[in-house]
Protein backbone atom coordinates (compact mmCIF):
# COMPACT_ATOMS: atom_id res chain seq x y z
CA UNK A 1 0.00 0.00 0.00
CA UNK A 2 2.99 2.73 0.83
CA UNK A 3 4.94 1.86 -2.35
CA UNK A 4 1.33 1.97 -4.11
CA UNK A 5 0.96 5.22 -2.55
CA UNK A 6 3.96 6.76 -3.14
CA UNK A 7 3.67 6.27 -6.36
CA UNK A 8 0.61 7.85 -6.64
CA UNK A 9 2.60 11.13 -5.18
CA UNK A 10 4.70 10.70 -7.85
CA UNK A 11 2.88 10.56 -10.19
CA UNK A 12 0.65 13.66 -8.99
CA UNK A 13 3.96 15.65 -8.63
CA UNK A 14 4.73 15.19 -11.96
CA UNK A 15 1.48 16.03 -13.56
CA UNK A 16 0.95 18.50 -16.00
CA UNK A 17 -0.18 21.11 -13.80
CA UNK A 18 1.12 24.39 -14.89
CA UNK A 19 2.85 26.16 -12.27
CA UNK A 20 5.05 28.70 -11.91
CA UNK A 21 6.89 28.89 -7.93
CA UNK A 22 8.79 31.63 -7.00
CA UNK A 23 10.20 33.55 -3.89
CA UNK A 24 10.21 36.95 -4.47
CA UNK A 25 12.83 39.06 -4.74
CA UNK A 26 15.92 39.63 -7.67
CA UNK A 27 17.56 36.23 -8.41
CA UNK A 28 16.43 34.16 -5.96
CA UNK A 29 18.72 30.76 -4.84
CA UNK A 30 17.55 27.20 -6.11
CA UNK A 31 17.54 26.21 -2.28
CA UNK A 32 16.01 28.85 0.56
CA UNK A 33 14.70 29.37 3.45
CA UNK A 34 11.44 30.60 3.98
CA UNK A 35 11.22 34.12 5.03
CA UNK A 36 8.84 36.73 6.20
CA UNK A 37 7.21 38.46 3.01
CA UNK A 38 8.26 35.54 0.35
CA UNK A 39 5.55 34.49 -1.77
CA UNK A 40 4.99 31.39 -3.49
CA UNK A 41 2.32 31.09 -6.81
CA UNK A 42 1.15 28.38 -8.50
CA UNK A 43 -1.70 28.60 -11.35
CA UNK A 44 -4.17 26.31 -12.35
CA UNK A 45 -6.83 26.03 -15.11
CA UNK A 46 -9.91 24.61 -14.49
CA UNK A 47 -11.35 22.07 -16.82
CA UNK A 48 -15.16 20.83 -16.83
CA UNK A 49 -13.45 17.74 -16.06
CA UNK A 50 -11.87 18.87 -12.71
CA UNK A 51 -15.32 20.17 -11.43
CA UNK A 52 -16.68 17.04 -12.42
CA UNK A 53 -14.13 15.42 -10.31
CA UNK A 54 -14.04 17.36 -7.55
CA UNK A 55 -17.74 16.83 -7.37
CA UNK A 56 -17.12 13.35 -7.49
CA UNK A 57 -14.80 13.44 -4.39
CA UNK A 58 -17.07 15.88 -2.53
CA UNK A 59 -20.61 15.11 -3.52
CA UNK A 60 -21.34 18.48 -3.99
CA UNK A 61 -23.25 18.50 -6.60
CA UNK A 62 -24.56 22.27 -6.28
CA UNK A 63 -26.78 22.55 -9.61
CA UNK A 64 -24.32 26.06 -10.13
CA UNK A 65 -21.80 24.08 -10.65
CA UNK A 66 -23.48 22.19 -13.62
CA UNK A 67 -26.24 24.03 -15.22
CA UNK A 68 -24.89 26.67 -16.95
CA UNK A 69 -28.73 28.51 -17.46
CA UNK A 70 -29.89 28.12 -13.67
CA UNK A 71 -26.20 29.64 -12.94
CA UNK A 72 -27.05 32.74 -15.38
CA UNK A 73 -30.07 33.33 -13.70
CA UNK A 74 -28.39 33.79 -10.52
CA UNK A 75 -26.50 36.40 -12.21
CA UNK A 76 -23.21 34.72 -13.40
CA UNK A 77 -21.29 34.59 -16.93
CA UNK A 78 -21.99 30.67 -16.57
CA UNK A 79 -21.63 28.07 -14.27
CA UNK A 80 -19.14 28.11 -11.77
CA UNK A 81 -16.07 26.19 -10.43
CA UNK A 82 -16.57 24.98 -6.63
CA UNK A 83 -14.57 28.03 -4.65
CA UNK A 84 -13.79 25.32 -2.14
CA UNK A 85 -11.69 23.29 -5.22
CA UNK A 86 -10.12 27.06 -6.34
CA UNK A 87 -8.98 27.37 -2.59
CA UNK A 88 -7.29 23.89 -2.93
CA UNK A 89 -4.11 25.99 -4.74
CA UNK A 90 -3.26 27.29 -1.37
CA UNK A 91 -2.50 23.85 0.76
CA UNK A 92 -1.20 22.72 -2.87
CA UNK A 93 1.15 25.13 -2.69
CA UNK A 94 2.22 25.26 0.49
CA UNK A 95 2.79 21.00 0.46
CA UNK A 96 4.32 21.31 -2.70
CA UNK A 97 6.96 23.29 -1.35
CA UNK A 98 7.11 21.91 2.36
CA UNK A 99 5.80 18.40 2.15
CA UNK A 100 4.46 17.25 5.61
CA UNK A 101 3.07 20.86 6.15
CA UNK A 102 0.46 20.22 8.23
CA UNK A 103 -2.45 22.68 8.24
CA UNK A 104 -3.73 24.78 11.11
CA UNK A 105 -6.54 27.11 9.92
CA UNK A 106 -7.79 28.92 6.51
CA UNK A 107 -10.44 31.65 6.09
CA UNK A 108 -11.57 31.69 2.28
CA UNK A 109 -13.54 35.02 1.40
CA UNK A 110 -14.90 34.50 -2.14
CA UNK A 111 -14.43 37.75 -4.01
CA UNK A 112 -15.38 36.83 -7.82
CA UNK A 113 -16.82 33.58 -9.39
CA UNK A 114 -14.44 31.81 -11.13
CA UNK A 115 -15.89 29.55 -14.68
CA UNK A 116 -14.83 26.77 -16.10
CA UNK A 117 -11.77 27.65 -18.45
CA UNK A 118 -10.69 30.71 -16.05
CA UNK A 119 -6.83 30.58 -15.66
CA UNK A 120 -6.35 31.36 -11.83
CA UNK A 121 -3.33 32.13 -10.19
CA UNK A 122 -2.66 30.95 -6.15
CA UNK A 123 -0.90 33.54 -4.22
CA UNK A 124 0.58 32.49 -0.56
CA UNK A 125 2.88 35.10 1.37
CA UNK A 126 4.32 34.74 4.59
CA UNK A 127 3.66 36.99 7.16
CA UNK A 128 4.54 35.71 10.13
CA UNK A 129 7.17 32.76 11.72
CA UNK A 130 7.36 31.31 14.74
CA UNK A 131 9.66 28.55 16.09
CA UNK A 132 8.07 25.82 18.57
CA UNK A 133 9.64 22.33 19.08
CA UNK A 134 11.84 22.12 16.10
CA UNK A 135 8.63 22.93 13.67
CA UNK A 136 7.37 26.38 12.25
CA UNK A 137 4.22 28.04 12.65
CA UNK A 138 3.49 29.99 9.44
CA UNK A 139 1.10 32.42 8.80
CA UNK A 140 0.18 32.88 5.20
CA UNK A 141 -1.79 35.78 3.53
CA UNK A 142 -3.62 33.47 1.08
CA UNK A 143 -4.99 35.19 -2.21
CA UNK A 144 -6.51 33.52 -6.02
CA UNK A 145 -6.59 35.91 -8.69
CA UNK A 146 -8.24 35.96 -12.26
CA UNK A 147 -6.26 36.94 -15.51
CA UNK A 148 -3.61 37.96 -13.35
CA UNK A 149 -5.59 41.00 -11.65
CA UNK A 150 -9.03 40.28 -10.54
CA UNK A 151 -9.10 39.00 -7.00
CA UNK A 152 -11.21 35.97 -6.53
CA UNK A 153 -10.40 34.60 -2.88
CA UNK A 154 -9.10 36.24 -0.30
CA UNK A 155 -8.17 34.90 2.86
CA UNK A 156 -5.69 34.07 5.61
CA UNK A 157 -4.17 30.49 6.72
CA UNK A 158 -1.41 28.95 9.32
CA UNK A 159 0.47 25.83 8.94
CA UNK A 160 2.95 24.03 10.27
CA UNK A 161 6.46 23.26 8.50
CA UNK A 162 8.76 20.43 9.50
CA UNK A 163 11.62 22.97 8.20
CA UNK A 164 11.67 27.02 6.44
CA UNK A 165 14.19 25.21 3.73
CA UNK A 166 12.16 25.06 0.21
CA UNK B 1 -23.43 19.32 -22.32
CA UNK B 2 -26.57 20.51 -19.96
CA UNK B 3 -28.68 17.01 -19.65
CA UNK B 4 -25.46 14.97 -19.08
CA UNK B 5 -24.56 17.81 -16.11
CA UNK B 6 -28.13 17.28 -14.59
CA UNK B 7 -27.89 13.51 -14.94
CA UNK B 8 -24.47 14.12 -12.93
CA UNK B 9 -26.20 16.14 -10.50
CA UNK B 10 -29.18 12.91 -9.76
CA UNK B 11 -26.55 10.80 -10.09
CA UNK B 12 -24.24 12.52 -7.00
CA UNK B 13 -27.89 13.42 -5.31
CA UNK B 14 -28.77 9.70 -5.58
CA UNK B 15 -25.41 8.32 -4.56
CA UNK B 16 -24.84 5.78 -1.23
CA UNK B 17 -23.71 9.25 0.78
CA UNK B 18 -24.53 7.95 4.80
CA UNK B 19 -26.56 11.22 5.52
CA UNK B 20 -28.71 12.20 8.33
CA UNK B 21 -30.48 15.50 8.28
CA UNK B 22 -32.61 17.06 10.81
CA UNK B 23 -34.40 20.44 11.46
CA UNK B 24 -33.34 21.14 15.65
CA UNK B 25 -36.84 20.63 17.47
CA UNK B 26 -39.17 18.47 18.20
CA UNK B 27 -41.38 16.70 15.08
CA UNK B 28 -39.93 18.37 12.58
CA UNK B 29 -42.39 19.46 8.93
CA UNK B 30 -41.06 17.66 6.26
CA UNK B 31 -40.94 21.35 4.94
CA UNK B 32 -39.90 24.11 6.46
CA UNK B 33 -38.56 27.72 6.28
CA UNK B 34 -34.83 27.82 8.21
CA UNK B 35 -34.79 29.82 10.72
CA UNK B 36 -31.78 30.81 13.27
CA UNK B 37 -30.78 27.82 15.46
CA UNK B 38 -32.18 25.63 13.20
CA UNK B 39 -29.13 22.91 12.82
CA UNK B 40 -28.29 20.79 9.48
CA UNK B 41 -26.18 17.52 9.57
CA UNK B 42 -24.72 15.03 7.37
CA UNK B 43 -22.15 12.01 8.33
CA UNK B 44 -19.76 10.71 5.83
CA UNK B 45 -17.30 8.01 6.57
CA UNK B 46 -14.00 8.64 4.59
CA UNK B 47 -12.12 6.00 2.66
CA UNK B 48 -9.08 5.47 0.84
CA UNK B 49 -10.27 6.25 -2.45
CA UNK B 50 -12.03 9.19 -1.45
CA UNK B 51 -8.73 10.96 -0.54
CA UNK B 52 -7.26 9.31 -3.85
CA UNK B 53 -9.91 10.98 -5.84
CA UNK B 54 -9.59 14.34 -4.05
CA UNK B 55 -6.08 14.36 -4.52
CA UNK B 56 -6.27 13.77 -8.18
CA UNK B 57 -8.93 16.51 -8.23
CA UNK B 58 -7.43 18.73 -5.95
CA UNK B 59 -3.81 17.88 -7.21
CA UNK B 60 -2.91 18.41 -3.52
CA UNK B 61 -0.20 15.19 -2.49
CA UNK B 62 0.89 16.24 0.49
CA UNK B 63 2.49 12.76 1.69
CA UNK B 64 0.65 13.16 5.84
CA UNK B 65 -2.23 11.46 3.35
CA UNK B 66 -0.69 8.84 1.14
CA UNK B 67 2.48 8.19 3.72
CA UNK B 68 1.46 6.21 7.11
CA UNK B 69 5.05 6.08 8.38
CA UNK B 70 5.61 9.23 7.86
CA UNK B 71 2.22 10.94 9.68
CA UNK B 72 3.42 8.71 12.44
CA UNK B 73 6.31 10.49 12.10
CA UNK B 74 5.34 13.53 11.95
CA UNK B 75 2.64 12.74 15.64
CA UNK B 76 0.04 11.41 14.17
CA UNK B 77 -1.89 8.21 14.43
CA UNK B 78 -1.90 7.21 11.04
CA UNK B 79 -2.34 9.35 7.22
CA UNK B 80 -4.76 11.75 7.40
CA UNK B 81 -7.79 12.80 5.33
CA UNK B 82 -7.43 16.63 3.37
CA UNK B 83 -8.84 19.21 5.58
CA UNK B 84 -10.26 20.70 2.93
CA UNK B 85 -12.20 17.75 1.84
CA UNK B 86 -13.62 16.91 5.34
CA UNK B 87 -14.40 20.96 5.51
CA UNK B 88 -16.50 19.97 1.92
CA UNK B 89 -19.24 18.49 4.25
CA UNK B 90 -20.20 22.20 4.83
CA UNK B 91 -21.20 23.42 1.30
CA UNK B 92 -22.18 20.06 0.38
CA UNK B 93 -24.64 20.56 3.28
CA UNK B 94 -26.30 23.72 2.40
CA UNK B 95 -26.29 22.89 -0.98
CA UNK B 96 -27.95 19.88 -0.56
CA UNK B 97 -30.97 21.78 0.84
CA UNK B 98 -30.65 24.80 -1.08
CA UNK B 99 -29.67 23.55 -4.71
CA UNK B 100 -28.31 27.12 -5.75
CA UNK B 101 -26.54 28.64 -2.65
CA UNK B 102 -23.83 30.86 -3.59
CA UNK B 103 -20.98 30.47 -0.89
CA UNK B 104 -19.71 34.05 0.45
CA UNK B 105 -17.06 33.04 3.25
CA UNK B 106 -15.96 30.09 5.26
CA UNK B 107 -12.99 29.89 8.00
CA UNK B 108 -11.98 26.50 8.44
CA UNK B 109 -9.66 25.80 12.41
CA UNK B 110 -8.54 22.31 11.89
CA UNK B 111 -9.01 21.18 15.53
CA UNK B 112 -8.31 16.99 15.53
CA UNK B 113 -6.66 14.53 12.66
CA UNK B 114 -9.36 12.48 10.72
CA UNK B 115 -8.21 9.48 9.53
CA UNK B 116 -9.29 6.78 6.90
CA UNK B 117 -12.38 5.00 8.11
CA UNK B 118 -13.63 7.74 10.25
CA UNK B 119 -17.27 8.67 10.54
CA UNK B 120 -17.14 12.47 10.53
CA UNK B 121 -20.85 14.19 11.62
CA UNK B 122 -20.84 17.76 9.38
CA UNK B 123 -23.23 20.22 11.32
CA UNK B 124 -24.29 23.89 9.98
CA UNK B 125 -26.24 25.68 12.57
CA UNK B 126 -27.84 28.95 11.34
CA UNK B 127 -26.95 32.05 13.71
CA UNK B 128 -27.91 34.72 11.67
CA UNK B 129 -30.17 35.39 8.69
CA UNK B 130 -30.90 39.06 6.57
CA UNK B 131 -32.87 39.24 3.90
CA UNK B 132 -31.54 41.27 0.66
CA UNK B 133 -33.40 41.81 -3.11
CA UNK B 134 -35.27 38.78 -2.59
CA UNK B 135 -32.28 36.43 -1.45
CA UNK B 136 -31.25 35.19 2.33
CA UNK B 137 -27.72 36.02 3.41
CA UNK B 138 -27.21 33.74 6.17
CA UNK B 139 -24.41 33.17 8.40
CA UNK B 140 -24.03 29.70 10.12
CA UNK B 141 -21.94 28.06 12.84
CA UNK B 142 -19.59 24.83 11.35
CA UNK B 143 -18.32 22.10 12.63
CA UNK B 144 -17.58 18.78 11.92
CA UNK B 145 -17.11 16.21 14.88
CA UNK B 146 -15.54 12.43 14.88
CA UNK B 147 -17.13 9.75 16.87
CA UNK B 148 -19.99 11.59 17.49
CA UNK B 149 -18.06 14.21 20.27
CA UNK B 150 -14.38 14.90 19.09
CA UNK B 151 -14.27 18.38 17.49
CA UNK B 152 -12.10 18.38 14.32
CA UNK B 153 -13.08 21.34 12.50
CA UNK B 154 -14.57 24.77 13.77
CA UNK B 155 -15.35 28.14 11.61
CA UNK B 156 -18.31 30.10 10.26
CA UNK B 157 -20.08 30.51 7.04
CA UNK B 158 -21.83 32.98 5.55
CA UNK B 159 -23.90 31.69 2.11
CA UNK B 160 -26.82 33.70 -0.03
CA UNK B 161 -29.39 30.95 -0.38
CA UNK B 162 -31.95 31.28 -3.19
CA UNK B 163 -35.00 30.54 -0.51
CA UNK B 164 -35.43 29.65 3.26
CA UNK B 165 -37.50 26.70 2.37
CA UNK B 166 -35.93 23.41 2.40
Amino acid sequence: MLSRNRMLIRSLLSSSFPCTRSFSGTAPPLRKFLETGDTLRQTRIFTNEDVTEYSKASLDSNPLHFDSELARNAGFEDRLVHGMLVAALFPRIIASHFPGAIYVSQSLHYKSPVYVGDAVAGEVQVTNIRENKSRYIVKFSTKCFKNDKLLVIDGEAVAILPTLAA
